[in-house]
């Protein structure tokens, strides 16, 4: 480094530790936002939809071009041609459907309460739509419904949205609500009225993923309808003397298949808008959303108001590359920045998990827990960015917690329910991992308690023979391997969070606890292997085979075998050498077995048996930096984004899992990653974008740069914090939570001597340094 | 009438008038509660209930012996020997079932989730019973299981109830909870959670009667159980990592076919109790309303506390009579103070018709308006004594107003759902009946906008037609003819408010719509006739057809025709002349067509064509009295009260229908009936009581008391009232409203002069009185 570079880089250092207020102003005047690329993951397995909504809003207002099939979770898969309507309400990026909550349709001509079907085998009120015809950006979507001719346009705030209808000239134009519209679940009830003659307001309640779940809303129309007819079960509710024998009401039905058609008379070009307020509380909470959210007919403004909510997280990064970097890169933390969403009335009012009314009078609450995919780099970007909004998710969590007949914290939760999805109790390393990274504004001791019972129900996934034998045995409990070693992470991060705490039999308990992973290595194979509750090996053991007899989670023994991010030293161990553990990391990423298992069609990604595509491989690259191979991890790292990530609807490998892929991705871009979240340690890889300034919770800026960027020069030659020459492989927290400067020199070969000395290891967290 | 007789009328009208306080103190000492019979009606048609509830409570908590039979509304039957549980919430005397919510059942043995059939050829855990080992009392009823040898107690509070079991020794004791139970109809959706050891909360959502009814419960048991099982369609929840995959929770569930077992060891007569708060709105509510309501477990204070709420009720009635008479008033006196029930927590919020929670700020909200029925006695009754009352019910009904999309008041309503049962806009006359009698506490002008606009909707049972032509065409409209004669009715007590009000317009237009019974009074034949739109007579036309093509409800024009209370004088007119209208009503009780028409089979007590089983036929004998024939009414009203009341469980000879046939009752066994709520008048006829005195809502004191009563001396000789004599066939509400004493002399022979000159008639309410 050349005396003047190391001035300016101090200079950059001053300017930006000193001077936060006037250039955060500067920055947020630039438009981020049009960078963001809603439709990036909507093709194949991101489970992206490309509709509106506010940074972690309750409304996700898109369309949904699919209602039945499994793999198109979020309703918009971007190969279809047709659209069912838009609703108000989408999981990003999940793996299992639900949502698709109160669907509207405009429509022009003959009335249909069916969507019919997408071959048009049935008539219905689904139309085709082309691709050319459709525009998506953040806060605003539109696209012109071909059958009718209709332009629909969303937007949202909050809790509320609005669509504009750009009809054409009809004597018969409908907007078509059906409330018996859930993507692929049932809709067990709903019940809908018409308040006046331009609202309507109701409710349906779904059995879906989610087994009890509450969606009411309120609706106003721009202009009065001229006729809104009610449908149950297929007829129109209406008082007929004869048939009906007694009066019915035809302003008001209940009952599980309902659909609503507001009727109009529309000019050429008439725009027609209706806005939705909704609530999981009540009709009359859904109104007041709306009143407050949503006062006026101003849609340009309500999409406006969404782009500055949305440039003002966006400016949490100031990026600098080309604009596929940037698109990827914004669109990234678009993506990482919608769940968890907003789940509590204007009235600070919520259905909680025990059915009941609470309100959140100290706390923002925060729903859509994807627990077993965020804990990993989602939350840890929130405790950087979002330290506040982390403390809220995890005073929701607690307020779940409290709620719960079991008294366990979230493991998949998402509006009042828990889902019991997916493995492991990981709302404690979000917790945990909060707690070390200095947020503030939570009971951390109630929060202790939540995590140790979370770790010692007596009925919960066979916590209490893990206990006992040291790990889950397979001939007991399914997904054994997976269970055992997420757990033991888990309880890592209670013994660390135990011993800060001052509790030591609970740290000696869960210390203990945490090196259960050491019990189901096979030191013959070097694999992680089940064993049953006798001690014995599984025997005819296939590594290859996709959750063998149950025995992993959502993979093999390739990908969980890594599985124990906070020992990874003991895991060196028990490989007896850094060596041979780099040549078994080595086989993951050169062997493929070529095997396209059943159940993982969604995993895609693949380098060898590293499957990006989904969660337990995340911080496997990142290993090698405990093994004296940090080039292996730049190379990979690299590797992953230029060929996973992009700014195209087909640009993510598996599903976004609530944005931990993206997180992923903005980790790694930045050249770092949390690999065991709960310690405060960042493992260092090859930054994916030459410059990026990230604004941390407290106002501070985080400069990282790099000398010699290119597509080729994937190699950290040399790295510099706050001025100083950084020659470990990892940072610490602490080392960046003033913000500061991260310097990288890039190049097209690996610099071997950068950071692969044994001093320059990550510590890891053998359980003697908890 | 003796000078020593006067002077002592005299003294006791002036202790009764000047000394209220003195005379109450006295009289609520009494325990009147011992002569209420709650198994009266329980035998056929009556549908009533003997379990424990409050007055006007909004638990029932009772047996239910019926699930599925029409006819056993109530849930219990007395001629049934099995009982499948104990449900918190029960109908009084409706014709149709629903509620039996959240039933409990306590078995040993084997466990049933199902309640198995009544003959056994099913297993389940109903059990047999038998009447000898059955106690029924005011706020407590008991009986033995015989099946488990389980003696079950049961007692209530407004909103809450205990059950208290005596078990046998049994290692396997338990406590079913089935929310799938339901009177009639289906449970669309239920959920229950284990809180701890000896609390469990949950709700049930019935699509009954009422399309949309959810209940929420809390129950706690006075000792811990050793387990609490969950069944979900049939098989216990539970979690099993091979069965279920993922975890599920033991202490919760959801779904329509949802029980809870509790499981127990017993010694020997071991009393086991369990209390449940109810509440239309939250299981955190229902545990607000159990917590405030039922503290501890402290069983006999709370029979205690109903009892002495009962006595208070009761004690505005001072008879004098019978062992046979007090228990036959004082079960009638019982049964009227039932509904409406309280439909509201205890933090006075409830969920109003819209499905949103309302709070009643001002008011205590009421429910279960059976108002086709309740309009003729109950609520008049309630104008005397329960004038507070009346007020809150008639304000509920006015928040019913509001909250109802069709801006109508309630037809047939209970909990937050309008079922439009029967016919007519009849909480006009209750309004309208209060207004004139001086009830307080009442929005009297969004009352009579609440009265125009329920008699003038658009599409409410054809109430445009009728205003166009006069009538209800009976080719355009079900139950033309009744609808036409009660809207007409309705009509005349909206006028009558109009005038009390200033608003002419409206007087005038209802005025001539209370006179359009005339329209379908047939002269050739002196009868009520259907008419079609065209103004033809319906042809074929035969007197006897029980709902005559749907142009009667529930009846024949025999019973029909008089439904002309407010304008007698009218209908005199229409015959020609009274002599010709009394033959005609002479007719009625004497002529049998001797059918039994298909669907009356509830309908008993006939005499010829009056059937006191039903309400249209109420106010018929009365309305001799309007012809100068009083000694017929006396005759009539003394045998239908000889004949068809009582004190067993057969005494009812028709539903009760939430009172009425009790208030019916209650004012003819006093001398008087209110012929024509909304009017002032009273019809005098002959008390089936020695003597009576009925504390009036003001505290003063109506003493009414007989000279030469016995069985056989049923006419009234005459007449005194504040020892004043008094001819004339009727008294106003004037004449009482300040309390006062009515005295009849009694003797075995019409005395055919008292009464019987025509100005001596009710004046009747011909529209140029009004």
């Amino acid at each position: 480094m050349t005396y003047f570079k190391l001035i300016t880089l101090l200079s950059l250092y001053i300017l930006v530790a000193c001077a936060p207020n006037a250039r955060q102003e500067q920055t947020t005047q630039k438009d981020y936002t049009q960078f963001v690329k809603p439709l990036v993951g909507t093709l194949g397995e991101g489970n992206t939809y490309p509709g509106a909504q506010v940074p972690f809003g309750m409304v996700q207002l898109s369309p949904d071009t699919e209602k039945w099939q499994w793999g198109a979770a979020s309703g918009y898969e971007y190969s279809d041609s047709t659209i069912y309507g838009f609703s108000m309400t989408h999981l990003h990026g999940t793996g299992i459907p639900d949502m698709g909550d109160i669907l509207f349709m405009p429509t022009v001509g003959q009335t249909h309460i069916r969507p019919g079907k997408k071959d048009f085998s049935e008539p219905g009120y689904l139309s085709k739509f082309s691709h050319e015809n459709e525009t998506a950006e953040v806060g605003y979507y539109s696209v012109v419904l071909d059958d009718y001719n209709i332009k629909t346009e969303l937007t949202s705030t909050n809790r509320a949205g609005m669509m504009r209808y750009t009809f054409p000239a009809s004597d018969s134009a409908h907007v078509v609500l059906d409330l018996s519209h859930v993507l692929r679940f049932d809709v067990v009830w709903s019940n809908v009225q018409v308040i006046n003659e331009t609202t309507i307001a109701g409710m349906h309640q779904v059995k879906g993923w989610a087994k009890e779940r509450y969606v009411y809303f309120t609706a106003e129309f721009s202009r009065p309808f001229d006729a809104a007819r009610i449908f149950s079960g297929g007829k129109e509710v209406k008082y007929d003397s004869y048939k009906t024998y007694r009066f019915r009401s035809s302003k008001e039905a209940a009952g599980p298949d309902i659909q609503l058609v507001a009727d109009y008379q529309t000019s050429e070009a008439e725009q027609l808008s209706v806005k939705v307020g909704i609530s999981p509380i009540s009709t009359a909470n859904a109104m007041k959303n709306l009143k407050a959210e949503m006062p006026d007919w101003d849609f340009e403004k309500y999409v406006s108001v969404s782009k500055n909510l949305w440039n003002k997280e966006l400016a949490k990064f100031e990026v600098e590359g080309t604009q596929n970097q940037k698109e990827t890169f914004y669109t990234a933390a678009y993506h990482a920045f919608m769940s968890p969403t907003t789940y509590f009335d204007v009235d600070r009012n919520y259905r909680g998990l025990d059915q009941n009314i609470h309100e959140c009078k100290d706390f923002d609450n925060y729903t859509v827990f994807s627990l077993w995919d965020t804990y990993r780099a989602t939350h840890p970007l929130f405790c950087l960015t979002q330290a506040d909004r982390n403390a809220n998710m995890i005073n929701a969590m607690l307020a779940h917690y409290q709620q719960s007949p079991d008294k366990l914290l979230p493991i998949w939760s998402f509006w009042n329910n828990e889902t019991w999805c997916m493995i492991g109790y990981h709302a404690v390393p979000v917790i945990v991992d909060a707690y070390f990274k200095g947020v503030q504004g939570v009971d951390w001791e109630l929060a202790y308690e939540a995590c140790v019972n979370s770790a010692t129900h007596p009925e919960y996934d066979a916590t209490a023979e893990y206990e006992q034998l040291g790990y889950v045995p397979y001939d007991l409990e399914n997904e054994s391997v997976s269970k055992t070693l997420e757990y033991a992470y888990d309880d890592y991060c209670i013994a660390r969070f135990a011993k800060a705490l001052g509790e030591e039999a609970d740290y000696k308990r869960f210390s203990k606890r945490a090196l259960a992973y050491k019990n189901l290595f096979d030191k013959e194979i070097g694999w992680m292997r089940p064993k049953d509750s006798k001690g014995q090996w599984m025997a005819d053991f296939d590594t290859h085979h996709f959750e063998h007899l149950g025995a992993f989670t959502e993979g093999t023994t390739w990908q969980y075998t890594w599985t124990v991010p906070h020992d990874v030293k003991g895991l060196v161990e028990l490989y007896g050498s850094k060596e041979t553990m780099a040549n078994k990391l080595d086989s993951v990423f050169a062997y493929s077995s070529g095997k396209d298992y059943k159940g993982v069609d969604d995993i895609h990604g693949r380098i060898g048996e590293y499957w990006h595509g989904n969660e337990p491989s995340h911080h496997v690259t990142h290993l090698y930096a405990y093994v004296g191979q940090p080039w292996k991890t730049q190379q990979l790292t690299r590797h992953i984004i230029d060929t996973q990530y992009g700014n195209e609807p087909g640009s993510l490998c598996g599903n976004d899992d609530c944005g931990q892929m993206s997180a992923w991705y903005i980790f790694n871009a930045m050249g770092f990653y949390p690999v065991c979240p709960g310690s405060d340690e960042y493992v260092i890889t090859s930054p994916a974008i030459p410059s990026v300034t990230m604004t941390l919770s407290n106002g501070n800026k985080l400069v990282i740069d790099t000398e010699n960027y290119s597509d080729k020069n994937v190699y950290v030659q040399s790295v510099m914090i706050n001025g100083v020459e950084w020659n470990k492989s990892w940072f610490s927290f602490n080392d960046i939570k003033e913000g500061g400067h991260i310097h990288f020199v890039l190049g097209d070969t690996p610099n071997k001597e950068w950071a692969s000395a044994e001093e320059h290891y990550p510590p890891s967290m053998s359980t003697s340094k908890l």
